[in-house]
C-alpha cells in the first residue's frame, strides 16, 4: 500500500497546509477502500496462532494411560502435593534460575498465582506484616506502558497506582528508588523484565541489580517480577539477563521479589503450568497460606508437560525456536510496514523487540483515533490507554500491537489498515491545530 | 478380634471396678499385640482408593489428539472462556440443579473456588456491599462436627467461628435463624447438605427450605453450600433432597447461597473440574471479579470430562454406582465392627451413613486418647478436634473415620485397632473417675 504516491515523502510536520490537506485526502481514499473490504481482523491480545499450538500437539497424547506415577511412586491421580511434583519443580528450576525449594508449581495461570499472592498480602500480610487491607492506603508502582491485567489486579484491590516511565533499559530506577525510600505505603511494583509488555524492553543488568538492592521503607514491599517471556526469544542469540533473586541474595535482600512464569505461550495457553519463585522464606510462608486455598494442582498435567519435553529443559528451549520460526516473520511484517510507511513522516515511533509478544507503538495525541479508525475498518486492536493504569494514557499515544494470532496475510492487511489510520490521524491532528 | 472373651458383655458403666480392671487388662493385652504388628495404616483423609481411580482410567486417553474444539468451534488449546465451555456448563446443570447462566466451571478444586469466593467477599464485598475486611468483626456459622478445611478458610481470613449443633436432619435451624436475625456481623454458614462431613447427615427438605427462606440481618450473608457428595450414594435408592436455589427463588431469596461441587471423588481428585452455582445476580457479579483473577481454566480438561462421560450426566451417575460397589463394603466393615464390638458396651455412638465419605464416631472425653492410641499402634486417623473450629472439640468426643482409602483387609485391621483403642480409652476414663 502506498497512499503518498503523489506526495513527496517528507516529515508531516514540515508540510504546508495545502500539501497536508492533499496527504489527508489520499489517506481518506485509501481508508475508504479498506472500509469496502469489510475486514475482520484481530490484533488485540497476545495469543499464539493455531500453527503455534500445533507445535504442542504431542501434549494431547504424550501421557500414556498407565503413566500416572511420580518418580517417588506417588499416584498423581489422587489428592496431594501442594507445591508441585519434585521432578516437575526440578524441571522448572532453570526457567526462573532458582532451586526447587524456592519454587511453587501452580495451576494453569500465572496471572492467577499473582492475583492470589496479592490477595494474600491484602488479607493476611506479607511475612507476618500488617495485612495490606488494614492500611489506609496501598500504592503500587506501574512502569508504563505496561500489562493491563497486572494493573487491573491492583485496581481491583483498591490500590493507588503510580505511573513509572520506562526507559530503553527498564523502568526509571532513580524515581523508583526515591519513591520507595520515602513512602511506606508503596508496597510493590509490577515488572516484566524480559521483553516487557508491550515495550519489548529487556531490563539491563544494571537495572536488575538496582532492583535487587532496592531498600524500600516498607519491609513488605515486593517486586512482582512476571517473567512471562523469559524463553520467548525472536533471535538465535537472545540477550542474557542477570537473575534478580541471585543478585538480591548477594546483597542480603532475597525477600524483595516474587517471580512468576508459565508455559502458557509455550504449550497450550489455559492448559499449561504456572510457576512462582522467591526466597525460601517467602516461598515457605506462601506455601502455608496456599494450604488454605487448595489441596493441590493438577499433577497429571504437570506430568504431561514433563513427558512432552522428555524431562529436559533444553527441549523446551528447542521447542521455543519453533515458535520463533513461526512468529519472527510476523514481527518483521509489523516492523517493516511501520518503517516503510511511517519512518520518513516522523509522526510516530515504535519498539523493534527481539522477543516477547508485542510491538509498542507511540504517536502523540493519536492513539484513541487510530484505534477507532482501525476498529471501524474491521481491525481490532487492544484499546488505547489499556497499557496504563486506570486506562488513562496521559499523552494518548500508546498502542499495543499483537502480531502473533493472525496469519501473515491477515497481519499484512491489518498493518496496512493500521499505518493508513496512523497517517490519517496524524494529518487530522495537524490540520486541527 | 474379641478382647472381652472372659467378660460378660455388658454396659461398661455398669461394670464394677474389678470387672472394669479386668476388662482394661484384656484391652491392654490386645492392644500390645497390635503394637507388635508394627502396622502402618491410614484412615485420616477422604481419599478414594486406587481401585476407585482405576474406574476412571478412560480419562487418560478419552480425549483424542485432534479433539480440541468446543461445539462452537472454539480452540480449547488457546486462551479464553472465563466461566466454562457452554457444553460443559450444560453437562453440569443437573449436578447442582441449576441452569448454565447460574453456573461457573472452575479449575481442579472446589475448595479453591470457595476460598476465592470468600476472599472476594473479604477484599471487595458481596454484590456491592462493604468489603468484609473493612468490618470490625466477621462471624461465620459452623455446623459441628464439620469439615476442617472449611473452618480453616474462615479462620485464615480472621473470622470468628460459631459452633452450631447438628441434628439428625441438619444443623439446628432454630438457633441459626435466631442468630442471623440479630447479628449483622454474621456473614455466612458452611454447609455440606448431603452426607455431611463427617456426620453423613442428609439435610431434610424442611431444613433446606428454612435455609432457603433465611432472612439474615446482613444482606451480604451467604450460605456456602458445599454439595461435595451430592452424587456419592452408598445405596441404590438414595435420598432425594429439594434444591436450595430453587426453594430460595420461590421465596424471592435467591441471592442467599453459593453452591459448590466437583468431580474430585468422581474422576481423579486433583485433576477434576469444580463448579459453583448461584443466582444469576450472584454469578454475574462473581464473574466480573473472576475476570481479574484468571483468563480462564483448563478447557481441555473440561472437554476430557465431557468425553469420558460421553456428554451424558446419567453416565456420571452410573459411574458413581461403580464407586459405591467398591466403597459400600468398606463402610460395612466400619459399621459392623463398631456394632459388634461396641454396641453392648454403650460407650460410644456413630453415624451409619447412606452416602459420602465418612463415619462420624463419638465417645465423650475419649477422642484424643483414642486417636493417640491408634497412632501409636500405626493407625493414622484425622486428628481429634479437627472437625471443630479452632480444632477444639468441647466434649473431646468426635473422631472422623475415613474408610475409603485402605483395602478392605487393611481397613478391618485398622478398625480392630480402633475399637480396641476405644474400649481401652473408655476403661481408662471410667477407672480414673
Amino acid at each position: 500500500m502506498s497512499v503518498e504516491s503523489d506526495v513527496i515523502v517528507m516529515k508531516l510536520s514540515e508540510m504546508n497546509r495545502e500539501k497536508l490537506q492533499q496527504f489527508k485526502t489520499e489517506c481518506e481514499t485509501a481508508y475508504k477502500a479498506f472500509l469496502d473490504e469489510k475486514l475482520s481482523l484481530d490484533m488485540s491480545r497476545g495469543k499464539p496462532a493455531p500453527k503455534q499450538l500445533d507445535l504442542s500437539m504431542g501434549m494431547m497424547d504424550c501421557l500414556k494411560a498407565e503413566d500416572f506415577r511420580a518418580e517417588n511412586g506417588l499416584d498423581c491421580r489422587n489428592y496431594g502435593v501442594l507445591d508441585g511434583l519434585p521432578e516437575v519443580k526440578h524441571f522448572f528450576e532453570p526457567m526462573l534460575g532458582v532451586s526447587s525449594d524456592e519454587l511453587i508449581v501452580f495451576g494453569n495461570s500465572s496471572l492467577n498465582a499473582m492475583y492470589w499472592a496479592m490477595s494474600v498480602a491484602m488479607t493476611n500480610g506479607v511475612l507476618g506484616g500488617t495485612p495490606w487491607r488494614k492500611l489506609d492506603k496501598v500504592k503500587f508502582l506501574c512502569p508504563v506502558p505496561g500489562y493491563d491485567r497486572h494493573f487491573a489486579v491492583s485496581e481491583f484491590f483498591g490500590m493507588e497506582l503510580i505511573n513509572i516511565p520506562m526507559n530503553s533499559d527498564g523502568p526509571d530506577m532513580d524515581l523508583i528508588e526515591k519513591l520507595v525510600a520515602e513512602d511506606d505505603s508503596i508496597k510493590g511494583i509490577w515488572c516484566v523484565p524480559m521483553y516487557s509488555n508491550p515495550g519489548g524492553v529487556v531490563y539491563s543488568d544494571e537495572v536488575v541489580k538496582r532492583f535487587a538492592a532496592l531498600k524500600p521503607k516498607a519491609s513488605d514491599f515486593r517486586i512482582f517480577w512476571d517473567n512471562a517471556y523469559c524463553v520467548h526469544h525472536l533471535t538465535d542469540n537472545p540477550p542474557v539477563q542477570v537473575n534478580l533473586l541471585e543478585e538480591a541474595k548477594k546483597v542480603g535482600n532475597e525477600n524483595i521479589c516474587y517471580m512468576f512464569a508459565s508455559t502458557s505461550k509455550i504449550t497450550f495457553p489455559g492448559c499449561g503450568v504456572a510457576i512462582m519463585a522467591g526466597s525460601k522464606e517467602n516461598i515457605n510462608d506462601l506455601k502455608k497460606s496456599l494450604a488454605f486455598a487448595t489441596i493441590g494442582y493438577d499433577k497429571l498435567n504437570q506430568l504431561r508437560h514433563l513427558r512432552f519435553f522428555d524431562g529436559k529443559f533444553e527441549n523446551m528451549l528447542e521447542h521455543m525456536k519453533k515458535h520463533k520460526d513461526l512468529i519472527a516473520p510476523k514481527f518483521n511484517i509489523v516492523i517493516n510496514t511501520l518503517r516503510d510507511e511511517l519512518s520518513d513522516l516522523e509522526i510516530a515511533d515504535w519498539s523493534e523487540p527481539v522477543g516477547g509478544y508485542f510491538v509498542s507503538f507511540n504517536q502523540k495525541g493519536c492513539a484513541k483515533r487510530i484505534v477507532q479508525l482501525c476498529k471501524e475498518a474491521g481491525v481490532v486492536l487492544t484499546g488505547a490507554g489499556a497499557s496504563f493504569p486506570y486506562g488513562i494514557d496521559p499523552e494518548d499515544e500508546n498502542i499495543r500491537i499483537s502480531p502473533t494470532f493472525p496469519t501473515e496475510e491477515e497481519l499484512q492487511k491489518a498493518m496496512d489498515v493500521f499505518v493508513c489510520s496512523a497517517k490519517l490521524a496524524a494529518a487530522e491532528k495537524l490540520l486541527a491545530e
